[in-house]
């Protein structure tokens, strides 16, 4: 990995930074293609959404967009964006006028899954804090504990490519990484993230472009759904061929949706995986 | 502040450290006298409850314990120990064999606040997570953002010492960097912290010495309580004077708790402040 500190080489940060002490930050993992990240506008406006939320002061656009270019240079990849409250001293009072840090680092495209998705229903279920759903801040043990239940002793399925995670209520969010989509009476559905999850970028994207709808989900509708979707601005729209012992076959208004998704951002332009 | 990250000087961690990204980590802030922490097995006991948790591994006892005199050289203070899950590459799941970091650093006593402290409540609701409470994560968003509250355009009583969070369900929990007692028909009583808050060390010692109940408490329960006072292993015993429009006088059940708290720690020794 390469990594940018406020646009310098090397790779370290302060011991008393705030990101490190209370996950006082946000962060956004972008796709890039042939240098350049085709969403960047919606990272970065979900970027801004977050910090006005946090209330941390956001570095000149045009300032990151050149760390960014510069650890591309020209190429394909992924590009993490970690923005925290910077330095602070001890206590949970952040300092009057914070001087954030800004990393930029660059990382590998990941490698396709052949076939369809294999999923596990997660125990770790998501708490209910409106003040930080929807954006994506670095308060991520849920996921933590989540993802170390793969390699707990006696985990089913511990080959499942990713999970599905449920509120405290029951009700479904999204897996550990990505958002989740499901078709029920035609119609493409996916569950709102007002008290918990995150508004996943390519989420916003399907949201949009398939004219699919906001629906709290029980296990069940997924369960019983037509098709079913994972979806994040990494790795673009990946199909669920399994959820615990519920399979689905390779559906064409899956297969539809990644082309369109291909006709809009360039890195997923290449033909879908035979699922 | 003085700080070492895994024994060396220097102060800097690796941008990659997973703290950093996900607050994937937990501390401990402890009281020094005379160049020790008279509380230290509680405060280790509880990092390691914590690791287990988290599946965290922790270095050896010795060491930290080496860096922690080493900070102190015979003075007094208060110690922050911070461990992460160390560094890792992109993606929630911690690498299987993780190499956490060890961050030790050395701050001031903070100033004593004379008479008894002013409370608010805070209007962030504390997430119900029976997964991470009780446990001093590194996920704080929440305090952050209740502690973002005094600075908030319309803040009734910007100049509370505190702030009191209640639960999603609107129980009392604790203060943002504190927990609480309320006296209610002649028992302490203090709040559960298994669907949130922390287990703080001097709590545990209050509900030891003080025969305190460990009992559900409302707002009213509070605002009703005979005396009440908030206490943190760093600060010991405070007096709570005012909550909101609530006020107290001096209690010398409050008084007779610091006392023994004097007894048992030498950095509470000190003569009680007049509350």
């Amino acid at each position: 990995m390469r990594v940018l500190v406020d646009g310098m080489e090397g790779g370290t940060v302060a011991a008393g930074d705030r990101g490190l002490a209370y996950g006082d930050g946000l962060f956004e993992t972008m796709r890039a293609h042939a240098g350049t990240v085709p969403w960047w506008p919606a990272h970065w406006r979900r970027l801004l959404h977050g910090a006005q939320r946090l209330r941390i002061p956001v570095p000149a656009e045009a300032d990151v967009v050149q760390h960014v270019t510069a650890l591309l240079q020209g190429g394909d990849g992924v590009v993490k964006l970690l923005l925290t409250r910077g330095a602070g001293g001890r206590g949970y009072t952040p300092p009057p006028e914070p001087a954030p840090t800004c990393i930029v680092s660059r990382h590998p495209v990941p490698v396709a899954t052949p076939g369809g998705l294999k999923l596990r229903w997660c125990d770790t279920r998501l708490a209910e804090q409106p003040m930080l759903a929807g954006i994506k801040h670095c308060n991520r043990l849920e996921q933590v504990l989540a993802r170390l239940e793969w390699t707990a002793p006696g985990c089913p399925m511990p080959d499942a490519d990713d999970g599905l995670m449920r509120a405290t209520s029951g009700d479904v969010v999204c897996a550990t990484s990505a958002n989740v989509f499901a078709l029920i009476d035609g119609q493409w559905r996916t569950p709102p993230v007002d008290v918990c999850g995150v508004a996943g970028v390519c989420r916003e994207w399907a949201l949009a472009r398939l004219d699919a709808r906001t629906e709290t989900l029980s296990p069940q509708h997924v369960e019983s759904a037509e098709a079913v979707f994972l979806c994040n601005a990494v790795r673009g729209i990946l199909p669920v061929a399994r959820l615990g012992d519920r399979t689905w076959s390779p559906h064409p208004r899956v297969a539809a949706a990644r082309r369109a998704l291909a006709l809009d951002h360039p890195a997923f332009a290449a033909p879908p995986e035979t699922p």
